[in-house]
């Protein structure tokens, strides 16, 4: 075998293992409300907010190092599951599934390919640097306008505050992307009044 | 409103309409054969593999470029919905829905990004600069591996034969990833063969 077949048998492993983020289901809903969202589908979406809204992030970003957050930030949920942003867990315990996730599967990539999407990964769970901060603000953006567009989609069913919203998604959103928390918070705080 | 809420309204429009592309079915199956793939969560996919597979193009390339081509490649399919790569069907008329549906999705966004967004999907359907031709290439990888995880998936539905593989996809492929194909190649033949 090649070394360059080696890398694609290796690549392709991973890319197939990869097709399991379609089948982990999350909170929100599709904006017409017809199922609940997959993680595969959601970080297609994210990526592309990502490239639209890129305009209005607050400080400098590469958005191809974002974009490439987006893309993989999910994938540990194929063994760690999706943790609703609502929802009460035991942080550290999922934490230490996450890690174990991503020990697994960037490793099926070569050597060189698992530490540079490690890297990224670690980069977006540290939440610290420039790319990481505009990523995460996009990630909270999305089921934001899901739960909007579908009266309020499972904010009921997790007891939801328009304050609530306002410390564990407003926060995050206004620290990489102030001008889309802004209409956001305009959106929720009309849709709580009606 | 300002012109920063006036953009951020048409961006969320256009992102909001976006997620209609997550009901599009396509022929293709998960890789586990529970349900047929849908064009939202194919495009995350074909992004990760363009991602991960970038060393393998023959050509130069600016994978920022092919990854935005991969994520928006799809969009037209909420107007004019998905053609299976081995169905028969007017391409003339197929072609001029497409056409439609890129006025009209693309034209939700501002001006200037309407702009953007409609050159790179017009570069991609032209599949003539280095750029499309890998993104073509990469968009033909993905069902190939999940028809073979599928026990041939929709090959036998559409009396698919090797040749026919060989003609529709792999002088695709080839194009822009020959290592890439020369690996699903032998893949294909055993499978054809067993």
């Amino acid at each position: 075998m090649t070394a360059t077949t080696e890398r694609l048998e290796q690549q392709l492993a991973f890319l197939t293992e990869a097709d399991k983020l379609k089948s982990i289901l999350r909170a929100t809903s599709l904006c017409d409300g017809s199922r609940r969202e997959n993680s595969g589908e959601h970080s297609w979406h994210i990526a592309l907010y990502a490239m639209t809204l890129a305009e209005h992030s607050n400080r400098p970003i590469n958005i191809l190092r974002v974009i490439k957050m987006l893309l993989i930030h999910d994938l540990v949920e194929i063994d760690a599951g999706d943790v609703p942003v609502h929802a009460a867990y035991d942080v550290a315990a999922h934490e230490a599934k996450e890690q174990a996730a991503a020990d697994r599967l960037f490793g099926l990539l070569p050597d060189d390919q698992r530490d540079e999407f490690r890297e990224i990964w670690d980069e977006f769970e540290a939440a610290e640097s420039d790319d990481a901060i505009f990523a995460k603000s996009i990630d909270r953006v999305q089921p934001v306008i899901s739960n909007l567009e579908t009266n309020g989609g499972t904010w009921p069913e997790f007891n939801v505050t328009a304050e609530q919203l306002e410390s564990r998604v407003g926060v995050k959103v206004s620290r990489g992307a102030p001008a889309v928390w802004d209409i956001l918070q305009t959106r929720i705080r009309a849709w709580f009044k009606a």
